[in-house]
């Protein structure tokens, strides 16, 4: 990709989409379901498992974003979505602890193997956050967990509301004190991209060709011509001239 | 201080005052003021115009607190309060951008000089963020040039209300997912403590006995019995068992 100078020296800080684009959730959760799988529905498919969970994912934070619920936090949409989906599977009695227990799987994520020493690059010289649809203390395990640097966690629940909500990014460089054209999103995802693009933000996209795992068809490539398409986190640094 | 060893265990989280207790707001401003004041009022002590500046900190953020006026964040407070300042040391005809940049001062504070090894020793068992009348930018701003290791920026701005709101303490474990009691509050002024108190939170006091310079009277010792009663956050560091 091509870089326009003027565009670059205007960034200031750089938010990140998580789950897809920083952590690889499929697998993660997969992992964190196995054990409990193991007891309640040995044959079942790990991450058949995860894909049906984060199905649930939009249409519950939809919800919110139509107006016909108040605001409540990612961990409490998960939670409910996750006993919807036990129901569908005909997994049944399971005690409220190992309910909640499962939930924190989604606390327990891996990031692609460029996050961390990427985002170390982009710290050295920008204002580094994620921009996620997870609540607050969902993001700080994550990156206590993994070593991810952010230097604050903003997103959803900061706002008070679900990407791709205008407000969430239009709010989120009010708060950071600068205009949406010094602040770029970093996306796995166009729709993202497009609706962080629509309100004037800088957009990044990479391309997480796994993230829904071996045979997946959907976001493998830029709609648009974001600012940057890159392959992974270490192209969008170097592409700023960000020190190894 | 003795330690009650089930106390210790339960606390998940320390949530930080800043300014004063993290960084010395006041040898900063001064030494951030210094230029301008050799310009426009060179027989001004930095450190009175400091004082003078901050003044105006609490008054403004009650009209707040109040509900006489809807949150704004302390940035705004901060310059409209330099206006006041301004105005009252007869220092007229400042252009706006000249405003703008002394009203950065309160963005490149140093910490105290325990602080940044103190917080990475916490970082290591527990959840570490600022709960700063602050705003984001303006902590990450100053978290960045200190090299503070926050997990997270809590504070004002999240809860969009001012301490000692009880909501803003209440709210930040909320927040965190925990309960008051798994959250400890640390700063160097008892009245942030009684409020924290009131609300459920474990509390800590670091006595910082030169925050208002040489001649300080106030929050030289601590009023109540707070869980901790330290002298800097290393003894606080070493009384959890952090690692050196």
């Amino acid at each position: 990709m091509g870089i326009d100078s003027i565009h670059q020296t205007a960034i200031k800080a750089f938010v990140f989409d998580v789950f897809g684009t920083v952590v690889d959730w499929r697998s993660g959760v997969a992992r964190e379901a196995q054990p409990f799988l193991q007891r309640h529905a040995p044959n079942l498919d790990a991450s058949d498992f995860a894909d049906a969970w984060r199905r649930e994912y939009s249409p519950a934070m939809e919800e919110v974003r139509s107006g016909r619920r108040a605001y409540v936090r990612l961990d409490v949409l998960h939670r409910e979505n996750l006993v919807k989906v036990l129901a569908r599977f005909g997994i049944a009695n399971v005690p409220e602890p190992e309910i909640d227990e499962l939930n924190l799987a989604w606390h327990r994520l891996d990031p692609w193997p460029d996050a961390v020493d990427a985002l170390r690059r982009l710290k050295a010289r920008f204002i580094i956050a994620p921009l996620s649809n997870g609540n607050i203390r969902l993001m700080v395990d994550i990156a206590k967990r993994a070593g991810l640097p952010w230097d604050a966690i903003l997103g959803a629940e900061v706002v008070r509301a679900y990407k791709p909500s205008p407000l969430v990014y239009s709010e989120t460089a009010e708060i950071l004190g600068i205009a949406p054209r010094e602040l770029c999103l970093v996306a796995a995802h166009n729709n993202d991209l497009a609706a962080a693009r629509r309100v004037g933000l800088r957009t990044a996209f990479v391309v997480r060709p796994t993230e829904h795992g071996p045979r997946q068809t959907s976001d493998l490539k830029a709609d648009e011509a974001w600012d940057f398409i890159v392959d992974d986190l270490h192209e969008l640094a170097t592409q700023l001239g960000c020190a190894r």
